[in-house]
């Protein structure tokens, strides 16, 4: 196949996820063209997915297309916004139909999933990479950011912790044979689950918000240089996943689950695992934490 | 330097250019926030840029920054919109702050040529790439297409053909020591120059456009097929880099000039080529043509 067979292969598997209403101009001009809804702002990420760093090359591919789509998207609901549509700069070593189709499958089924069209994208040849621009809208002026945490907020997450983690330690990852064939670990890591629903009720009750992907305490250092507070959790709050310890779990990377301070929240799914305090650092059950979460270019 | 260090002399190299008014929220969230003007549409485009693929891998780290915006932005013209920001997704070998430092400088000039403001982006360890989400606007509605051409039509490019073909077969681009030490060859291939000024013109004026990346004549089929027609080119019309042949220069790639159909248009710096035909298919001088310009995954 050629690049725009590829192409047209790759439109014809995303189907109706290439459209939306919003979307005037989808793949095949030289942009995509989109609405946004009056009063709205934009939220825009870029982020980038190596294979052999981001994610095992070997993987099925459905669940590398998947995993792609789901922890771009994490950016767009940690500012509280709706997901409007993703972009996508795909390098690939050959032209494997195949695989190729998988991977859009797996791209499909999350715009399905989050609501967001794949408006456009480009193919390239060169090692598997995928680079996403992921895209969502919000009333203006309500973005939720890293700086807002005062102290008293409650810290809360929206999942459990170190699942991925435990699924990297398992060094099993090629073997899942897709999206209907995961256990615990393998859904944890292949199939993180941004909370789409949660993003309104995120939005107008949390103070901070930031998506947890390079380890929970690493992120959470962002969140209180930014909002320039610090934290105390407590250890048996933390909903850490069954076989990990709370220490790997809080510095494992890939959870993908949301991390907001809110003066209270209450809604099914979202756990309350410490307080914001004017003094910055983070600790856990009053013993001050290292951040040792994921780095690129550590040294 | 660490991936956090890496990202604050980027952010710092750019200066000015990292903020617009239009942009809310720049580097340094989960996403950034962009405001469109009322009344006006997004157009969006994302590009790979990968070293040893698109451009030498020893070339002079301010050149590749500076090409990678402008043959990104390239495409927002082909839509007659204003360049609005961009997301860079980086990918390094290592964190080398020299290159880096001169990789975000060239970003920076080419961010104050085009307007567009570099709102974020993501560093990530592996082989040398750039992927660059591109942004513009437009007031609702007048998107520029590649299907509107019709037969009678003007064909008109916006600059020379062959020059970074010409480039290519010197071999010696890894020699240019940066933005100001540019021949003819090098400025054709390391700062081509997307016509910013002519976008609201090319947008009411022009009946269909694309930007020529892979080489005049296959970009003029991907117009002539989503118009419909076909196009009668005058071999003694078409600007040709001097020392390049027609033949090479019209199937040579990477020249980001604009190529627009148009009922009649007169400005500086655009000449007419030919004329767009109701029969299908490519011309020059009445001989039909073969298109032969780059394409990935040719087999």
């Amino acid at each position: 196949m050629d690049e725009f067979q590829l192409i047209d292969l790759i439109v014809e598997t995303l189907g109706p996820t290439a459209q939306a209403p919003w979307v005037r101009v989808g793949p095949g001009d030289d942009c995509t063209v989109t609405d946004l809804p009056a009063g709205h702002q934009l939220v825009s990420s870029i982020d980038t997915l190596l294979g052999g760093v981001h994610f095992p090359i070997d993987s099925n591919p459905q669940l590398i297309g998947y995993r792609a789509m789901m922890v771009s998207l994490s950016d767009v609901v940690a500012m509280g916004a709706k997901p409007a549509f993703v972009m996508i700069a795909l390098t690939l070593p050959d032209a494997d139909e195949v695989w190729v189709r998988a991977l859009a499958d797996g791209i499909r089924r999350a715009a399905q999933v989050s609501g967001a069209a794949v408006a456009g994208g480009n193919i390239t040849r060169g090692p598997v990479c995928l680079s996403l621009s992921v895209h969502g809208s919000l009333p203006a002026g309500t973005a939720l950011l890293r700086s807002g945490a005062r102290p008293g907020d409650g810290v809360y997450v929206s999942g459990e912790i170190g699942g991925a983690a435990f699924a990297l330690k398992t060094g099993k990852l090629e073997a899942y044979a897709g999206l209907d064939h995961l256990d615990p670990a393998g859904r944890a890591y292949f199939a993180p689950a941004p909370p789409f629903h949660l993003a309104d009720a995120i939005r107008t009750s949390a103070s901070a918000a930031i998506d947890v992907s390079d380890g929970l305490l690493q992120d959470l250092g962002h969140l209180c240089k930014a909002s320039g507070v610090g934290v105390d959790l407590k250890e048996k709050l933390i909903p850490v996943f069954a076989g990990m310890s709370v220490a790997d779990a809080v510095n494992g990377s890939d959870d993908y689950v949301m991390c907001f301070t809110s003066p209270g929240f209450e809604l099914p799914g979202v756990t309350r695992i410490g307080t914001v305090t004017a003094e910055p650092g983070i600790w856990i059950d009053g013993v001050a934490q290292n951040l040792t979460g994921y780095q690129h270019f550590n040294s």
